[in-house]
């Protein structure tokens, strides 16, 4: 494979979506992968780098400004001239749901800290480099900021007090960010993931249920790729995705 | 003026909306006014209490959980024998409006503690007591519990990261309780304030303009008091308020 | 009664939400009832009669421009001197639910005419007289345009091609019409009606369910009423009324 | 270029985004252009077809229930064998832009005939179609139906009057659609086109503000091949796309 000329830096990579998308943007892209543990991004970037990929892992906890602001400067230490082509923040939020007066602030502050704390954060740190990645000739696509959201985004339902606020929270940031950073040329996104996603982990779920019910990881990652693509004039700030089985 | 049957506790009383409202429900109620400092009640408990009516204040931070918890202590030893006929949060979300990247994770927590944390506690110390309250015979109207919103609950804008997304947090926070205690009698209601309101604070702003072009908060108390009086079979969940020359 | 100083106008008055909101704003206004039969005005007109108000009704096609024109040239005739305080459309959407492929053009034209064009020709004709109404010191209250939506003006469903395209239209034109004359002083407001309304046709229905599980006919009237008293200071645009027990 | 396995059919097909939808959709169907006139579809069939690609043209007026049926039946004589891949209702709304007063009924009927009516009458012809569709070996894709909506289908505003309230209806229509027969396999789609597009006839227009600020067709084109080739386990209902610049 070619040499990249551009760094995609994507943060939440356990199984799953995370890792499709990297695969994805591995296609083009040096890829910079972020976890808390090593454990969630040792596999994903191990699996593209032997496929003639480039993948490096950081750790790094998002809702920690220090740890998410070192991970960037890494990042430049070790891809000193390349500019910053994608920033994708898909990190899963903390899912509580309980009765509402079984909930605690605790976790309020949690769904909150996981899903909009974390992508401020993430947005704060990614948002230099993308800005600075405008217009470099090494960039087939404009620079990318992109957020992974959810159903729990648009509408909230009973018990649902210490997920969904987050993720309303989180889809407000991409909206704002998008109107203030759209017109200097980087392209902010909101994915809406509405239905469960096909993964290890979900296997045994919702078996009997007709075919393809579940969301593929490889799927997202092409609609991720699709937006991503977009050129300047033709951008899209938010779209839905589900299966064709889905009530909604 | 006659004894009160019922209580309402208002959380946010400034100058303003919350004074307004306070004044309203306590054409029915015994009003409990929180707020942080004694400053903020005090004006408009006396006035209320000067005028007949029956007014109490007492302080607490709405971000954090043993100060709410205390403060509906002491109004349920004030009022032992009174069922809680309607909570209302209104406190004013910490307003930052700056390039994103002026701003810090610090002010991103405020806005969001301010306007969701803040509604969250709030929400856990008053529902038991609202849930108490259903079916009582001293109470005219169903217990209620609403929420002072704002425009950027609906959207996001430039420069809105820090404000906006706790806003957004809060509207998921109350249609989530709305759908969840709506079933078991308690009237949940989210109030999208769009515009200036009217007090001594902005008496100086937009007075070039047309007339009337400042949001009355004596008209916005008449609102939050007709959707009080909705039977069950006939509630909002949601209203908007502008001024009638307000773009939006 | 005192004599009335200003004239309400209201089409679609069936039984039920249209003939409770009449009586209400008969408290205050002459009313003027339209519909297609004077079998549909005629209880209510007679009603508010003698209950010591003052109605009449005309005959109408909201679907018609001449008709609808030549309704409200009658009652300028019957009223010449009294400003015109609201004018309310209520006129329940022709209801075809099919599978798609069951449904026809035809259909699909009623559904829209019935809920939109008949709304568009209602407004067009009251708007003249509601903006010489701005301002008159005869009203209590801005001169109001109302539109009673539905659940179906603000999302689809299978089956449900011919009544929410509709229904979706209206809640558009009330939306266009309220940016557009508010700033003029015409107070527009959409009121979305999301449940089963408790009417002697629907007395059957639901019987098994919990109590108050149908929306009160008058209970909607009240919170027309509180919208029309707001000052143009405090408007609302749009406002939903449901059930307790209502899932959304 | 191999013989195609499978029909698209693209009704609207003016020089824009029509034309650049057909180019894209002949890279892998035999692509059928509808349109009133001709002219309209002939330069499109000619390019298609020189350039190595199958089009053919017929003209239909999709507000006439018979001459859509008509092309269709025209369609499946051309092509008997092949599964229909995509249906997609491209046709420009009437945009009448006045002040409400200087609007009428016809002009209002006009907006909902072009936006909605012709809509529905398209789908009704295509949805059996592609039902036939759905599974057949031939076909890459799931066979998809597309909507091109406008700002206008997601808020009025001031003299939208007879624009807005169509593409509201095309919007709910859509989104029926895709409730109805989603779970049938078919892919409904509406995308949501936020600015001006660049065009032979908007050359002139918007010339003095920044470069790329008018939506590319072929860009456009490239989003509504993206969402056709998601597989029904990943699928998109709703999209927007809007220049960098757009303030929204």
């Amino acid at each position: 494979m070619a040499a990249k000329q551009a760094v995609a830096v994507i943060a939440g990579v356990g199984p799953g979506t995370g890792a499709a998308i990297a695969k994805k943007f591995a296609s083009l892209y040096d890829v910079v992968l972020l976890a808390r543990a090593p454990a969630s991004y040792e596999p994903t970037a191990k699996e593209i780098n032997e496929a003639g990929g480039s993948a490096i892992g950081f750790s790094a906890d998002v809702q920690d400004e220090a740890s998410v602001k070192n991970a960037f400067e890494e990042m430049s230490k070790k891809f000193p001239e390349k500019p910053l082509a994608a920033a994708i923040f898909n990190v899963g939020g903390a899912f509580f749901r309980k009765p509402f007066l079984e909930l605690d602030s605790k976790m309020f502050r949690t769904g909150f800290e996981t899903s909009a704390l974390g992508a401020f954060i993430f947005a704060q740190a990614a948002i230099p480099h993308l800005l600075k990645a405008v217009g470099s000739s090494s960039l087939p696509h404009p620079p990318s900021l992109f957020f992974t959201g959810a159903t729990a985004a648009m509408k909230g339902g009973p018990q649902m007090e210490c997920f969904s606020p987050g993720k309303f929270a989180q889809r407000s940031l991409s909206q704002s960010l998008a109107k203030e950073f759209g017109p200097a040329g980087v392209h902010v996104s909101h994915l809406v993931v509405d239905g469960l996603i096909d993964t290890e982990r979900t296997s045994g779920m919702m078996k009997d249920g007709p075919p393809d019910n579940k969301i593929s990881p490889g799927a997202i990652a092409e609609t991720y790729w699709a937006l991503h693509q977009q050129p300047r004039s033709t951008w899209t700030w938010e779209i839905d995705i589900r299966p064709y089985v889905e009530k909604w």
